[in-house]
C-alpha cells in the first residue's frame, strides 16, 4: 500500500476502506508516512469530505494509536462532557460536579486553553494546590470514591490527534467536518466512558461561525458516537457574546460557584442544566427534560453540587475550604471598572476579542508553553440585550498593573456596541441532537 | 506574511497576488517554507485551480528561482520545442536538425527518460562521445556557428521547479493544469528562446488521457506564453500508440536518421513537419502552412538536415560518421522476431505497457539515478490498422539476453489487441493552437 496512492484516491472522490485509513495512520504515528503526505491527504479531505464509515474508521484508528483507557473498573454510568471552545466557558466547573451529586461517574480528562479560549484545567489550577497529575490510579480510585475525577490527558492519549492537530494547524486543514469529528471523537471514545454530551458553540466567538457549520459538525458528532456504540448528544449553544460574565481563571471558578451556590442564574446555569438533562436522559435516569432539570436544580439547591466540587478539589491534593470561601482564590492587585461612553442598548458584544483581552492582560496563552496569571481577567456587567446609562460600568477589569487595567478597558469599549431601540436577548440553546 | 494564511485563502478559492506567489516560492526555494505546507497548497491549487494571472505569476517566480539562460549574444531566432512526454518520441532528432537547416536557431536544453518515457538526452548519448554537458560558453557558442546545441539542464535552472516536482509526484499533486503550466513553461522561459512548440501528447500512453484534458493543458501552456511575451504554439498529437515504429534510444536514433534521409515517412515525419511549420511560422519564415512544409522537406531532400545533425554530433564531441553510417551505433546481441498468434487488424497497442517493455529490457529507467542499455529496445512492424497474417512478425526485439528478449516478446504479444473487420488509423495531429 503506497500512501501516494490513497491521496490520488481521496483527491479523485474515492472511499478509503478501513484498513487504508488504519495503514495511514499507523504510519503517520510511527513516522514512516511524511507530514508531506499527509497534509495533502488532509487537504483533499477538505474538499472531498469522509463518509460515515471513512469518519468512524478514522475515529477508531486515532483512538487506538495510543492508550485507550479502561474505566470499567468503575461502578455506575462514566459521562463526559466536550465543548468546541468559547469564551468565559466554565460550564465544566458546575455541570461536571452537578451531575456527579446525581449519580453519574464523571472520569474526565480536561485541556488547557489556547488563544482566545480557556482551559478547565488552568481554571482548575485557581484551586492552590489542586493537581491535575494524579496518574490513571489515583483518578479512578477518587471517582469510585466520590463519583468525579478531573486531569490533564494523559500523555499517550492519542498521539495520532496530537501529532495530526499541529500539521492541520499550519496547513489550513483545520476547518473539514470529518477531521473535527475524528479529532474530537477520537478522544473523547479513548477516555472510555458511556455518556457524552458536546456542547459545540456557534457564532463569532467559537470555531464554527454559523449555524449550519455548528449543525454539520453537531450532526457528524453524534453520528460517529452512535456508529461507535456510545450515546452521545450534542447541544448546539450560542457563542456570539462570553458565557456568563467572567471571562479569566479565577474569576470564572468565582462565578460557577456562584451557580453551585444557587445565587447566580441566567444563561450559564440554562446551558449547564440543559447538557446535565442530556446526560441524565442519556444515561436512564429519567425519559424526561422537566425531570431531569429538577435533579439538577435539586443539587444545587440542596447544595450537594457544592459539596461535590469541595471532595473533588480536596481528593485533588486542593483545600475545601477555598470552593466555600472564594476570598482565597487569586485576587488581581488592580480592579478597574469600565464607565460607558454610550448610552443604550447593548447590541453586540466582540466575543472573540473579549478573549484575547483577557489573554493580553495574562490571563491565557498565545503559545502552548506560556505561563498564565491565574488571577486576571475581566467581569462583564453588562450583555447583549442590556440597557446601559452613560457612565454606567460595562465590566470590571482584573489586572496586575493599571497601566495594564486601562489598555484592557479601552479595547473592551471598542468591544461593544449599542442601539437606540431595545435590542433582543440572543437564544442561548439553538438546537439539541440526540444520536 | 504567512504561509497558513496564503494556503487558506487559496483554499477559500481566492485569488493570490504576485506578492504572494513571489513570497511562497521564494521561501520554498530557501526552505522557510516547509514541505508539508506546500503540499497542502498544491492540493488546494489542484481543487480550486488558478487564475491566468496567478499562473503567470507562478510561472515567472519559479523561471527566476535559478539561472535564467541569456540568449542576446546567439542572432537570428530562437526556437525551442517540448513535448509532454511520449512512447517512441524521437522527435526532437528531426525537428530540431530540420529547422536549424531552415535558418531558425535551436538553443535547447533537454531531459532525461523516466519510467514509460525516453529522453533526448539518453538517446543523443547513443552517439559515442556524445557530450550532454559542454557548459554555457560552447553552448552559445554552437548555436552562433552551425545554429544548434542540444545539452542537458544546468543544475541551476528553474531550481524550484525541480523541489516542487519531486514533492509532486509523492503527494498525489502532478495532475494540476496550472501547476503542469508553470512547471513546464518556467523552463521554456529560463530557456531564453523567441518562439516555442509544444507537443502536447493525448492518449493511453500520455499523462493526459483525454483530449479534453490535453485541450485544456495546450490552451494553459499558450496563453502563458502569450502573456510572458513569448510566441508559443501547442499540437495536440495521438498517443494511443508508440510514435513511429523504434522504442528504445539507438533503436530510435536510427529511425529519426532514417526520417531525415528520406526514407521513413508516416506518422514521424508528419509530426516533425507540423511541428516545423509552427516555428516557422511563428518565427515569421512564412505565413502559409504549405510554404512551411515545403521549405522543411526541402531540407530533408536536400541532405541539410541530415548534414545538420551530423554538425551537432561533431560538435558535441561525437564522430558525424556514426550520423552516415548507423551500424556504428550501439547494437544489442540478441535480435528476436515475434510472430503473430493472431490474424486480422491491429485495432489496440497498449501504449504504456510497450515503453515499459522497453524499460524492462533496460532501456529506461524505473528511477533516476539507473544506469541504461542504449543498444536494447523493439521495432513495431504492425500498428494499428495494420493487416497482419498469422505467424507475421509484429515486431523485433533488441535485447541483451534471449531470457530478457523472449519475456519482452511475450508481454509485447499481450500489447496488441486484433480485430476481424479493418480498423480505422487513428487521427495523428488532434489541434494546434496558437498563442
Amino acid at each position: 500500500m503506497l500512501m501516494t496512492d490513497l491521496i490520488a484516491k481521496k483527491r479523485d472522490g474515492g472511499e478509503l476502506s478501513g484498513d487504508e485509513i488504519r495503514f495511514m495512520i499507523d504510519g503517520y504515528v510511527r513516522g514512516k508516512i511524511s507530514d508531506y503526505q499527509m497534509s495533502a491527504m488532509c487537504m483533499a479531505i477538505y474538499f472531498r469530505g469522509m463518509t460515515d464509515q471513512e469518519t468512524l474508521d478514522l475515529t477508531l484508528a486515532m483512538m487506538h494509536s495510543g492508550d485507550v483507557v479502561d474505566l470499567s473498573s468503575i461502578k455506575g454510568i462514566k459521562a463526559d462532557k466536550h465543548s468546541t471552545g468559547g469564551v468565559g466557558d466554565k460550564t465544566s466547573l458546575i455541570l461536571c460536579p452537578m451531575v456527579a451529586a446525581c449519580g453519574l461517574r464523571v472520569a474526565k480528562m480536561s485541556g488547557r486553553g489556547l488563544g482566545h479560549t480557556g482551559g478547565t484545567l488552568d481554571k482548575l489550577e485557581s484551586f492552590p494546590g489542586y493537581n491535575i497529575s494524579i496518574g490513571e490510579k489515583r483518578f479512578l480510585d477518587n471517582v469510585n470514591r466520590i463519583g468525579i475525577a478531573i486531569m490533564g490527558q494523559t500523555a499517550d492519549l492519542v498521539p495520532a490527534d496530537k501529532k495530526l492537530y499541529a500539521l492541520r494547524d499550519v496547513t489550513g486543514t483545520v476547518p473539514s467536518i470529518p477531521l473535527i469529528v475524528s479529532s474530537i471523537m477520537s478522544k473523547k471514545l479513548a477516555s472510555g466512558t458511556d455518556v457524552i454530551v458536546l456542547d459545540v458553540k456557534c457564532g463569532s466567538g467559537a470555531f464554527m461561525k454559523t449555524e449550519a457549520q455548528a449543525h454539520e459538525l453537531a450532526r457528524g458528532l453524534t453520528r460517529i458516537g452512535k456508529l461507535a456504540g456510545r450515546k452521545c448528544a450534542a447541544v448546539i449553544t450560542d457563542m456570539n457574546q462570553p458565557l456568563g460574565c467572567a471571562v479569566g481563571n479565577a474569576l470564572e471558578v468565582k462565578e460557577a460557584i456562584s451557580v453551585l451556590r444557587g445565587e447566580t442564574k441566567g444563561d450559564l446555569l440554562e446551558l449547564c442544566l440543559t447538557l446535565g438533562s442530556c446526560l441524565l436522559i442519556q444515561a436512564g435516569y429519567t425519559e424526561d427534560e422537566d425531570t431531569a432539570r429538577k435533579l439538577l436544580q435539586e443539587a444545587i439547591d440542596s447544595g450537594r453540587a457544592l459539596k461535590k466540587l469541595a471532595e473533588l478539589v480536596e481528593a485533588q491534593d486542593g483545600d475545601a475550604h477555598d470552593v466555600y470561601d472564594t476570598a482565597r482564590l487569586p485576587l488581581a492587585p488592580v480592579q478597574l471598572e469600565v464607565p460607558s461612553e454610550s448610552a443604550g442598548y447593548v447590541s453586540h458584544i466582540e466575543c472573540e476579542k473579549v478573549g484575547l483581552i483577557s489573554m493580553h492582560l495574562g490571563g491565557g496563552r498565545a503559545a502552548k508553553e506560556d505561563a498564565i496569571d491565574l488571577s486576571v481577567g475581566l467581569v462583564l456587567h453588562k450583555k447583549v440585550g442590556d440597557k446601559v446609562e452613560m457612565g454606567e460600568s460595562l465590566a470590571t477589569i482584573h489586572a496586575s498593573t493599571m497601566e495594564k487595567a486601562q489598555a484592557a478597558a479601552n479595547s473592551l469599549r471598542a468591544c461593544c456596541t449599542f442601539s437606540d431601540t431595545p435590542v433582543q436577548r440572543p437564544q442561548l440553546i439553538k438546537d439539541i441532537l440526540f444520536s
